[in-house]
């Protein structure tokens, strides 16, 4: 099942045309630089695998991508579909197996495996299924692969990123949650769209947990390098706070909305995977809401616990995280998010 | 459910703080060049045209993206899906709706919708049933694009660009089916994973139907500029043939293989699709091999009929079509692909 | 002079073999459609504007690329050496002449020629100079394309977007300087620098005159969300506002310092105008701080007069103002630079 | 001079408020992933060198670039302006030094260092001059970056490449020059300004020497996959013959008018150089005429000599030559390019 792509089928006139085609020119052997491509692993092919697995093509991130699976056919016809688009795309090496082996040398493993939300059911629902699957997924990949940066997007990611660290023995800046990554763009996304203006003009942040009991950070928002609340203060638009928790439900609601419209959702978490992906691999420092090891942050002290914090993220991986104001309200927000997820943990046994 | 982005759940604070934000400029109003935007309309949110109006966002095609479908909560799932990502994306206008006066003024129509291809059913199969759908999208995208150009992904391709262009009552060179254009990719990644080459540095035409009885032209593929069936005369390496016949055997089951496999084709066709809108909308000039009116060219003088010729694409639609050199073989073959097709035709009375 | 790609050299032939090579499809004449074409003129083929022209035509932002000077041998030079680049890029039709009606249907006309500053020579000083050649320049433009709008970068770029705007006739939406785009780009790289984030993380505005008297924003500035003055009082880290001081400093003097070292600045402004073009032509709604008539805004009554704002520019031009707050300090400082301006202004009799 | 990005104009209280703004993360060191950022050095900051570096950065092909010139204004003026651009670009480290060891690490290094051609100057004129700068350059390029590709652009190419072939010691796969590949290019661009297609349908080669004997690959020329001689020769269209010629003849003094009419050339071979770098660190294994080692192709036997072939390039320099057609007089004109380049290096001592 594992096949680079190769001539295997056409038999063996496959080597003896390309060299008569090319004279090979006699090569030291470069065995180091070869080190140098960057080659990322996607674990899972369902939608959201697939979704981030085409955008890193599409935005040419990788020279070597990996797709693993438990469904072989799936898999396959997965790595063909990707593989027909050559022509159209920057030469991307594509490879598929159901045998972790096909990940070795990952310099990022994207982690979506997991039982699909089922409409209705709340994340830590899913939780336990999950686990197990993690302890066939992650010491594979962390053999294959020691120095990757393991990047968990399944779900409640927030607990299954310190499931992924404890399996993988990782130091923490190379275990990263995507965790509210998504619902800040969403977020953004209602905000500029009530302003009319650029999302990639709007600063905003959701962190805490992803889900229900994620955290708007209301004081930090600003759209243009204009902080909108003081904005309000000044104008004594005060109602306007109203509007602004409404956009906090429907971004918390809209995972669930669109799983109910479409039963899964699949473009956005791809396009926020593989931004995430773009800052890691390219060395951007940038800012993003992912979920990182949270423990001596902002009074979290109850135990080893992720979720999401403002990190700049780089070809380390995690490499700070950005010491943001946050009103007490907000901190108290941010315990109680860690509390749970303590509470979650604790009955796990990892 | 027509639903620009706006802020209709908002509640009316939305106007109030965004004129509060923004003081307008006084704007001369500046009707025509508001027409300057891009705007394609995707028809049809399956797996297939969604693949599509991911990679023609993904890579900044259009400033206006709006997509219909007879199902509107799928629709509204798949369109608030794209609009999440937009913090990741340049600016781009994404609308929905089951009405077709969404799409108007679309510089490009691109038309999906379709019975899915059911495993092991030939393409032609599907006919009747699409055709009677065309019936319902063609008329209005027509009327509210009267200066669009369609462009027809649907199966069969070539019939059902028949049928739109006799539905829409367009000039020929407006109507375009995506034709052999996927085809030619799979032949050219084949050929270039036999060779181990950049798949871009291969040149190589699938033309005819879109289907079974595609024509592989053998005598014009050229890898790096060197035309590869006199390079294998010259260093009598006859046996190849055979390896390039198995190729093409390849690529006409191709489609065949992922559907079994994954259950439909998506990734590729996505691709090839938003290449096609590229060379359109900007101009761009290149040769495709796609579905144009075929008759007058090759000796094809039974009537109207559409299939895949090596075509030039640009702001117009067709530009013209490339005088190739085909052996006596492929020309008949090329006719027999006709003849098929019109018969086919001449069954349905549109 | 002006020569669009064609084949004029080459005798008779060109045309017989095109017509050979492509059987032309029948077009019904599409003159509408044809004009969507975004096709941008770069009045001047200095350092300035090549690095303009060169970082559009690499980004892919024109269809049609126009060049203007009064040097016919530059000129033809500088076309041809783009021009022998077009197998490394998307097919854009380049073309240059002496006469303005080449660039007669822009949408997008970029000023840059006038006289160049002289090492310590300060930006009014290059005024009276440069008016004389406006009365050449712009006349023409407004009356080749009467929907164009109108982006200033020669300097002293605000007394010059003025006077551009005063020649052109133009509604004042649709005339704009490039202003402190640059400075803001150079004061987000130093503050980036100095906590080494990305500068795409940072949101700081450089208003008022282009020039000595530019006002910093420093209460707007803000990193990955976090407004760095209150950040900075709440950590009771007091002398850093020495620090921002400095980097103000920097910003006003690095034109300068780059002038000294290389003898010209072109690369940061020819990124800087080409990402106005992006947002302008691509209708991205983002806000930068560029000159716009500032009349009524920030108390600045006593004329007109042209100022960098951060203001939000779509396909329209300048569609308004960001409501930013300033304090008494900073709003008496753009005060100040008005003065300065329509002072400067009415010694001009335009 | 050699400055990294840093905050060293700023006094002390960088490193504090990063260290207040930012609490790191205890970070296991990862000097091996380290290792996987890709940097390109540019030797040299005339105009070649500069629009090549630029155009590197425009397309994110480097995460670090590193400047070398003699000149210490000139190389931190251009350092200084392409920093400025930061807000525009994707992160990418600029460092600029006249002390080779800030090339360290180089993956690619491009020497573009040499005396500017003089209008009317014959490229081999420049040699001896330019022979000693490379005992200058190569040594100190080859010891900071053992494992670097080396390619070379300074003029006259082919003797240049050879001689920083002899003088890294590198294996002839890792030294490459840009030799025809920006010739073949104009010829792109002149094949499909006369025939009106997109030039990068085109496929042409220029090999041989950069420089007056180029030898035009007339039987290798196709246009959308259809070869132009044969085509020409169906069609009866014989008087072509001497068009292509005309082409030529175009091609060879192109170089030369561009210097006559703006003194030197840029923005081309920055394009070009650009294409070659993303070949190389992308693994793209594109075929490039570029200039190799061409000792025991089609003939040339004289001793270790460069000149341009078809080449394909991949992360490890030179994989292999294509093995193209040339009718015997091509390949005699090849043969005594090589001749007189042998001629040449022979009078050099190296």
């Amino acid at each position: 099942m594992h096949k680079a792509p190769s001539s295997s089928n056409l038999g063996p006139g496959g080597l003896d045309i390309a060299q008569a085609f090319f004279k090979p020119i006699q090569c030291s052997s470069t065995p180091s630089s070869a080190k140098r491509h960057t080659k990322i692993s996607v674990i899972g092919v369902g939608n959201v695998g697939m979704a981030i697995a085409q955008t890193i093509l599409t935005q040419d991130l990788a020279d070597e991508l990996a797709l693993v699976d438990a469904k072989p056919d799936k898999l396959r016809g997965e790595m063909l579909d990707l593989q027909h688009a050559a022509a159209f795309l920057p030469r991307t090496k594509i490879l598929a197996s159901v045998d972790y082996s096909v990940t070795t040398g990952s310099d990022l493993c994207i982690v979506t495996a997991g039982a699909r939300q089922i409409p209705g059911e709340s994340r830590l629902n899913l939780l336990q299924r999950n686990v197990s699957l993690f302890k066939v997924i992650v010491p594979p990949l962390a053999k294959y692969s020691p120095e990757a940066i393991l990047l968990v997007v399944s779900n409640p990611v927030d607990v299954l990123t310190y499931v992924a660290w404890k399996l993988s023995g990782f130091p923490s800046n190379r275990v990263i949650g995507s965790g509210t990554n998504l619902d800040s763009s969403r977020f953004r996304f209602l905000i500029a769209d009530h302003l009319d203006v650029n999302a990639q003009d709007v600063q905003a942040y959701i962190v805490g947990e992803h889900g229900d009991t994620s955290v708007a950070l209301w004081s930090g928002i600003s759209v243009g390098g204009v902080p909108i609340l003081s904005f309000l203060e000044r104008q004594q638009i005060a109602y306007e706070k109203e509007t602004l928790q409404k956009i906090h439900k429907e971004v918390v609601e809209s995972a669930y909305e669109v799983i109910n419209l479409k039963g899964y959702t699949s473009w956005a978490i791809g396009y926020s995977v593989a931004n995430l992906a773009r800052s890691i691999l390219r060395d951007q420092r940038k800012i993003h809401p992912v979920s990182v090891l949270a423990k001596g942050f902002y009074g979290i002290n109850g135990g080893d616990v992720f979720l999401s914090l403002p990190a700049q993220l780089g070809r380390s991986g995690v490499m700070g995280v950005t010491n943001i104001h946050l009103t007490d309200e907000e901190a108290q927000q941010l315990r109680n998010s860690a509390e749970t997820i303590l509470e979650v943990q604790s009955q796990l046994g990892v």
